[in-house]
């Protein structure tokens, strides 16, 4: 089959591999319905994050099971699942407390195990990690369903790290795919106020359509003094969705004292938290690696019965035979996210 | 009258200065009943901590109320009060929300303002202060009170920070006198487990005492495994009571994926948190100083019910005339902590 693997800086490729086959009884093969190019795939990409040349790449994926181990018996060929961006055994100590990312028998797709940027899958723990979706699905159904499996998820854990209550007030840093999708997960948490902060203009009309009540420029100095005024003396919940030192700053210049920031984005690149400052105003940091399993079914409910739709965070479309294309794209910052079609 | 000062590193003394007055309609004169030497006293006095020569020392003390300013009706002179080691003014948003500490007219003990550590204090905001005992106090009862001002607040929050409840399994870290409150306060939180870890040997019969169900030495290579292996992978909840980079870092050892590490130690000398190890595993960090004021009428009413006694951190009590000794032995860990009477 074809897969994406990283050969070096900047060079991704779609290479023919060995077909994935049942190594495990609780495994599956999946053949990947539509795939998605993440921000956190672009760190190894530009060489932000370490890697092994040969790597697979693409851990947002939806597929069709073609064949399951022997222990699989929730699961039959034909059914359509969501694969959350980790792997889990579902039976340790923090998949019991909801951790999946914590698994130790657990991981992460790509590396050295199969990436969804690929024809197929193979699945370990597969009952534990996939979620079935149990209708009948056109291609914008699979849209819609897509970025639950990474960053629909991850903007509901941000949301859900920053404490917002209904009626609460909410900062959200970040306008990528994470942001926007913490501006959704918050309009679903009922938040009173959904006050984005980004850096690019032309994702503002976007935001607002998906429920922010104010968009306003991180690189503008009066941003911090007019989210201060508004909300006397910062937010009580600021979902940080970028994973940067500059976000991360600007997260603790935003909340209020007592409150809290819930910061999703990999950090890459943050070498300091101001600590003090965290001390001196009772200011909780969770920061978390989202345990994406966590949140499918909730989320998949809701997609199904019509009530949410993550999908204008893909912004196109491109068959898997242009992968390389997507990922200049999406590291020229032409497109929030781009889907790959197998 | 006298009050202590420090004159440069290593130079307490005690010094004759005018006699305060009341200055604000909101202001009350206390004389001072009984004071201590905090371990953050020490930063200063070791050079840790920038300071002024001459800044005015103490932050934890009761006294008795001598003169009220004409605004204020609910203290009156005779009253014994505990007095939170931070002012504030009562009516601004942080301290409608019981974040005291955060009070932008409010501040600190020592320093530029009066210190405990002295015959007499004048404090501002005199009514949303201090806290008046409202019964008889002979010498025993004072000893009791005094640790509420500060340490026995501090570790209440610890244990509130950290997230503790009926039956969960706490570590706190340092057995300080902060430490050693938090074990009290693990314990008044009807924690199931709670396992001090500390460096000093002979305060374990104490901490068993105050109702650690487990005392460790954070020296011992040892702990982490053992305190991992007890609790399934680490524990929900970690009161962090130092304030050193190395209690932080062993916080993060020991908390479990999912957990919550409460910090309340001042960060001296933290130059670094493994914002990675945090993400990774979702563990929150709740590092903030102590708002005492919120915690006194609980604590009080605890303290005169005889359910709760904080006074064995009081290892030994030193006229005002030797607090320059208190100090010496103190800096020396000769002495958990000093109460100091004028």
């Amino acid at each position: 089959m074809r897969a994406t693997v990283l050969e070096g800086v900047g060079q991704v490729r779609l290479v023919d591999v060995p077909d994935p086959v049942i190594e495990q009884p609780s495994d599956a093969l999946v053949r990947v319905s539509l795939a998605a190019v993440c921000g956190s795939d672009l760190w190894p990409f530009r060489g932000q994050e370490s890697f092994t040349p040969g790597d697979r790449m693409g851990h947002e994926w939806i597929g069709v099971v073609e064949e399951v181990g022997a222990g699989v018996t929730r699961l039959r060929a034909g059914d359509l699942v969501l694969a959350p961006f980790a792997f889990a055994d579902g039976t340790c100590r923090p998949c019991r407390d909801g951790l999946f990312t914590s698994c130790p028998n657990g991981g992460f797709w790509g590396g050295r195990h199969d990436g969804g940027q690929a024809e197929a899958v193979r699945v370990p723990f597969a009952e534990s990690t996939l979620v079935p979706v149990r209708a009948e699905a056109d291609a914008e159904l699979l849209r819609r369903l897509l970025p639950l499996t990474d960053v629909m998820a991850t903007g509901a854990h941000a949301v859900v790290l920053a404490g917002v209550r209904p009626g609460s007030t909410v900062v959200v840093l970040g306008d990528g795919a994470v942001g926007l999708c913490a501006v959704l997960a918050a309009r679903r948490a009922r938040a009173g106020r959904i006050i984005l902060v980004g850096r690019h203009p032309d994702r503002r009309d976007l935001a607002k359509r998906m429920g922010a009540t104010d968009v306003l420029a991180a690189d503008d100095s009066a941003t911090v003094a007019l989210v201060r005024d508004e909300t006397e003396g910062g937010a009580g919940g600021v979902a940080e969705c970028a994973g940067t030192q500059s976000a991360l700053d600007l997260a603790i210049d935003l909340v209020r004292p007592g409150g809290t920031i819930g910061s999703v984005g990999v950090p890459n690149g943050v070498d300091s938290v101001d600590l003090y400052r965290l001390f001196r105003h009772n200011i909780a940091l969770r920061a978390g690696v989202t345990p994406a399993r966590r949140y499918l079914e909730p989320l998949l409910a809701e997609v199904l019965a019509g009530q949410l739709d993550p999908s204008p965070v893909l912004s196109t479309e491109l068959p898997l035979d242009d992968v390389a294309a997507a990922y200049q794209a999406m590291n020229a910052r032409q497109a929030t996210k781009i889907a790959i079609r197998p």
